[in-house]
Order: C-alpha cells, then sequence, then structure tokens
C-alpha cells in the first residue's frame, strides 16, 4: 500500500535523525561527545559536568558547574511514594531474569508518576530538562536501594556532599569510599554515558516521538537495555576470567572456544575495527590498581589476540568495553550483578539527552510493515 | 560514516519488516487481522476467539477454543506481589498526566519480574506464547483495580466464568453487565486489537528485536501509547459533545472550530481516505442502543461534515474510531478515564503478537543517527 524505500535488514545504517550529541568513528576508533572527545572527557572532567554538556550542549563555567552539582544532588532523594514502594519492587524482582534492570524499569515508571512528568511535546524545553535530571539523579538511589533491599539491606540515604560517582559507590556501600575507587567508577560512568545510536537509544526517541512523558521513554530504553542482544553485560567476560581460572590454561582454554566457534566474552565489537577506546582507558585504569587480577585479565588480552592472529588471521579482534569495565568494577568494590545496572546509571544521562533533543522535532517515527500473510478477506468461518 | 539509504522523515512509509498478523487498507476502508476483516471478525467472534486467532494463526476450533477461554480465564488473577502494590501504584499515579496508562506501566513492568518472564529468544515459541497470555490475561485485572483504588474502592476479583468482555466490565462496577453491554464492548475491543505498524506497536517491536523479555516490550508499547501523537483518546470526541452542548449550538460551534484552523476531535484519519470501517461498526452499535446521546453524535456528524465539504470542498473528512467509539463506552458505562486504558486492554493482544512473531527474526532493530553538531575533537578546556 506504501512506497517502500528498500533498506537493509534492522534498518541497519539507515538515517533515522540528526543529532548534535555524538558520533561513533569505528574505523578511528573514536567517539566524541558534542564536539569533545569522550575519552578525554572521561580523563579530565567530572561526571556532572559531562552530564551538563549532554543536557545544555556546552560544558558548564565554574558557577554553572557549581550549580548543576547541588541541584542534582538535590534531586538523589526520591519521592516518599516511590521510596515506600522499592521493598514490594525488590521482592517482585528477585526471580526476574532480567535482574536489578526489572526493579529499575518499575521503580522509574513509578517515579514518572509520582513525579508528575508530562508529556514531552506539552513542555518547554526548560521543563524538560527539570524532569530529566530528577529522573537521571535518582537513579543511582534507585539502583543501590534495590540492591541493599534484596540482601536484606536497609536503603543508604544519598549525601548531597559527594559527587555524583562517590554518592553511588556510598549508597551501594554505605561508606565513603576511596578516592580512587570514586575516581575510576567515574571515568567509566563519563565513558558509558553515551555509543551512537545504540538500540536503547533509538527506543527512548522513537517513544520520544510519540511526545509521551520521559518516564515512558526511559522505561522504554531500559527494556531494550535488558535485551542479550543489545549487548553489554561486563560481568560476562569476568565469568570468562573465571572460568579460565589460572594463567597455565589460558591456552587450551581460548583455543577450544575458537575451534568450537563460540564467542569470547568481551572481545568483539560490532562498530569498532580497532582497539575500543574505552577499553584502551579502562585497561589503563586498572594498571593503575595493578594486582593479580589485572595481570591475569591483560595475559588472557594477550594470549586471545595471539591466538586468534594464529587461528583465524585478517580479524582484527580486540576487547571491548566489557572486558576492563568489569576488571575495573571489580576492582573499586562493585558486586557483579550492578555491573549492568552500573552501566545504565550512566547511559539514562545520554538517554535523557537524546529524548531532549527528539522532543525537539514534531514528527513522530512510525515506519511500515509489509503484510505477507494469506491473502484477505477470507470469510469467517462461524465459530 | 555509514552509507545511507535516503529515508522520508520519521521513516515514513519505510518497510521495517514483513508481518502475517494483518494490514490496514486506507484507500479502500478496510483492515485485516490474519486473512479475515476485523471488522468481520467483531461481529461474528468472541475476543477470545481472535486473541487465539493473533498468537496461534488461526481460528480455533470449538475444542481449543473452550480450552484457550479456560486458560487465559485462570491467568486474570495477578500474583500476591503485584496485587499488594497496586494500592501504592494507584496512589503514585494520581497525579500522572498520562493517568491510569502509568499505573499500567509500573504494574505490567512488576508483574514481568515477578512472573519471571525470560527473555524473548531464550525461549522457544511455546513458552514466550505463555508469557504473552499471562501478561494479556493480566492487563484487564491491573487496569480496573487501579481505577477502583483510585477512587476508593476495593477492587472485584476476576470471575472466571465470565468471558473475557463481560469479565472486565465486571471487575470495573462489581455487577455483571447488561449482555447488550458486554456484547459492544467486546466488539469495540475486537476491532482496536490491531491496526497496522503504528507507534506503539512499532516501539514493542523494536524492545523484542533486542531479545528483552515480554514485560518489557509491553511497557515500552505502554509508554509510546501513552503520547499524545500516537492519537486515539476516545474520551477526546466526547468532551467535543459536551463543549458543543446542544443542537442549536453545533453549526455555529463547529464553524468557529474551522475557520480558526481547528481540529475537531474524533474526525480525520492519518490512513483511512473514506470512512474509518471501525466508525462505521460502532455507529451501528451506538444506533442499536439510541437514546439523546446517540441522536446528538448522529447530527454533530452530519453538520460536521456538511460544514466541511462547504468550508473545504474536496476534503474527505470523516468520524474516525474515537467519535463512536467514546459513544459506545458512555452508553455501557465505562467511565471516562477508562476509555483509554480500556483500548490498551484490547491492544494488548495485538502488541504481544507483534512480540511473537519479531521474536522469530533474530536482527536487531538497529538504525543510525547523522552528527551534525560542531566538528571535532576540540580540546576539553581545563575545569
Amino acid at each position: 500500500m506504501t512506497t517502500t524505500p528498500a533498506v537493509p535488514r534492522g534498518l541497519a545504517g539507515v538515517v533515522v535523525t540528526d543529532t548534535a550529541l555524538g558520533d561513533v568513528r569505528g574505523r578511528e576508533g573514536f567517539y566524541h561527545y558534542r564536539q569533545y572527545s569522550a575519552i578525554e572527557l572521561a580523563q579530565t572532567r567530572g561526571f556532572e559536568d559531562v552530564w551538563y554538556l549532554m543536557v545544555h550542549g556546552e560544558l558548564p563555567d565554574r558557577a554553572a558547574a557549581a550549580d548543576f552539582a547541588a541541584r542534582t544532588a538535590a534531586l538523589r532523594t526520591l519521592p516518599a511514594e516511590v521510596r515506600e514502594a522499592l521493598p514490594a519492587i525488590a521482592r517482585a524482582g528477585a526471580g526476574a531474569v532480567s535482574g536489578p534492570l526489572a526493579g529499575l524499569r518499575t521503580a522509574l515508571s513509578l517515579l514518572g508518576a509520582s513525579a508528575g512528568f508530562r508529556p514531552v511535546y506539552d513542555i518547554g524545553a526548560e521543563q524538560r530538562r527539570e524532569d530529566a535530571l530528577a529522573a537521571c539523579a535518582a537513579v543511582p538511589t534507585i539502583l543501590t536501594a534495590l540492591h541493599r533491599l534484596g540482601r536484606g539491606l536497609s536503603p543508604v540515604e544519598p549525601r548531597e556532599d559527594l559527587p555524583h560517582a562517590a554518592n553511588y559507590l556510598y549508597m551501594l556501600t554505605g561508606s565513603e569510599p576511596e578516592p580512587a575507587h570514586a575516581r575510576a567508577v567515574e571515568q567509566y560512568l563519563i565513558s558509558t554515558v553515551d555509543h551512537g545510536f545504540n538500540a536503547s537509544t533509538f527506543t527512548a526517541r522513537v517513544v520520544a516521538s510519540t511526545g509521551a512523558d520521559l518516564a515512558a521513554c526511559l522505561v522504554a530504553a531500559v527494556g531494550a537495555l535488558s535485551g542479550p542482544l543489545h549487548g553489554g553485560a561486563p560481568s560476562r567476560a569476568l565469568d570468562t576470567l573465571d572460568a579460565i581460572g589460572t594463567p597455565d590454561r589460558i591456552d587450551g582454554w581460548i583455543r577450544e572456544q575458537v575451534l568450537s566457534g563460540h564467542r569470547i566474552m568481551g572481545f568483539g565489537h560490532p562498530v569498532y575495527r580497532t582497539e575500543d577506546p574505552r577499553s584502551r582507558m579502562l585497561k589503563s585504569l586498572a594498571q593503575g590498581f595493578g594486582g593479580p587480577l589485572v595481570d591475569f585479565a591483560v595475559e588472557v588480552e594477550r594470549q586471545v589476540e595471539a591466538i586468534l592472529a594464529e587461528l583465524k588471521p585478517g580479524r582484527e579482534l580486540h576487547t571491548n568495553v566489557e572486558f576492563y569495565a568489569g576488571v575495573v568494577m571489580e576492582l573499586c568494590g562493585l558486586p557483579r550483578a550492578m555491573f549492568t545496572p552500573t552501566f545504565s546509571a550512566a547511559r539514562v544521562v545520554g538517554w535523557s539527552a537524546n529524548i531532549l533533543e527528539q522532543a525537539e522535532d514534531s514528527k513522530i517515527i512510525r515506519p511500515a510493515a509489509r503484510y505477507v500473510g494469506a491473502p484477505p478477506p477470507q470469510p469467517v468461518p462461524a465459530p
């Protein structure tokens, strides 16, 4: 019924929108937020500055940074209705396969209702930004509370005097983190705020294009992120290290995986043809901490690359963000069940920036399907 | 960075997927589920039969129909964790702009966690269908419970001996509905199970393409449906009738709206160039009930068409599904706040069928964006 531009399956490479938020240059091993290298931002700035950059389009000056940090810190405390519902959400989600992301999905949905977020087209850019800040500021509080409740512990109230990343670790453990741990996690969070037009980011923009409220968009994105094909589960790379066990077993384990055609978790990326720039930064962070886990991971990386060069010559396969992200988070004391949730605590800022950008475009994203079933109409048989 | 097929804004008309679920033929004023006219199904079958058709691909024989009805009826009762959380969800959502859909979003998310729905790619078609039946069967129970709780009333437990539509009305009011009301609502529900590749259906399929669990897909679709640009708010058409007030005011009111360039709610559809086939069926249902509201609605329709023919000659503008859907639901005793939720109780079956179909395709839906911001990399200024 419709004229149909021929497009690749899954819309691969089809440009749905323009964006000023950033891009990934797979061949160059480079990605950026706005006009800045994401890795350089992670190395030189705090999380709140990058959050501000994504939302406002420029880095804050000193006064704006202080104001933004204070405003977002004040938004960390959850509304009473949400806080009171968290024990039930943690209980219900105890058996959820999608794990803590299922609880985040529910709690964000509830937050959206209780905070009265308005449909994004009904409000001005200013109010949309406020809703987005409230949602992003609440995510670490939600995640850490659900994690603790799931283990029979009381949630730890947020502290406004700590930066975003340090407060996240504080709420998780109840004690102030080592500065080096807080900074390493902060750099990880900054480096995963955004990364091109991945499936959850696209999902957030599709829902935003209907004009729905911010929570509707974010909840949809959390759902997409929980899908195994979306990729991104830093705990899997650590599970690989555990499965190998000891340095003497690396060679045999890897060869068996490769020869039996299995993917090696933590290696390979659909976009990067070079080293993943996030992996390079995280490896350097891990090496700064040092220790047997880091030595083991570096040795696994070296041997995987050597074995692949031997068995699959010409195929460039490097560590992706998962590999050293898992190592860094483990070194910083994050439990594995919190690796993907921690990723979501960063990515929610990227989703929000995408939603805010999409809200400036009044065109709904609504493609078509082609009917390929039996020809209608067949008369309906009597029951 | 990517080769880019040129596509229309919002992917309008771009075929993302093949489907055997149905299609809308806008020029012919016709739409179908599988190989059957949707309207003919609504006129001759029960809701459960059409639900079975969408999920299984064929109409059930007598034994299969009885079995399916019994299985889905047994799934109407919510898990204890969800039931216990409903008062808090109703309280939090009391001020939600997206109204009862925000509560449905939260409760479905919680249901998905508590029922332990597995990611759709991890399980076989059989188990996916079970998860889908559980979610669809629960929606009327969730919606009616939230509605009653919001008004200080206790939820009414589902009855397994009533058909889907009758049980929905029963849970809403606490008393068994008039058979004519139950049947009219059932016909409305059947006629809105699916309708081409709308934005919420597309959203459900995008999330399904990541392999996420069924609740993640449905929650995203509910979010998209809550967007004002998705369209579909049958209460708006009734609000229009209220705003006009009396038959003598129709002419002046309509002329003023048209001349000041306002849309008249309940009229016009982006796809149908003819009468909306759902509108025709619902008008006939309304006229079967008769009464002053129906006479008034018919008179408004007549005058709107006449005035538009005079002021905007050549523009075909007819009532859409909202107009008489609102009238029929009002006549059947549904409160206006429940009009869009009632729509969602039908559409969840269409979303589910789309999710089940998408799960057969292992390709993630992941388009691209074009970076149009300031050229990177700019050196990051010191904080």
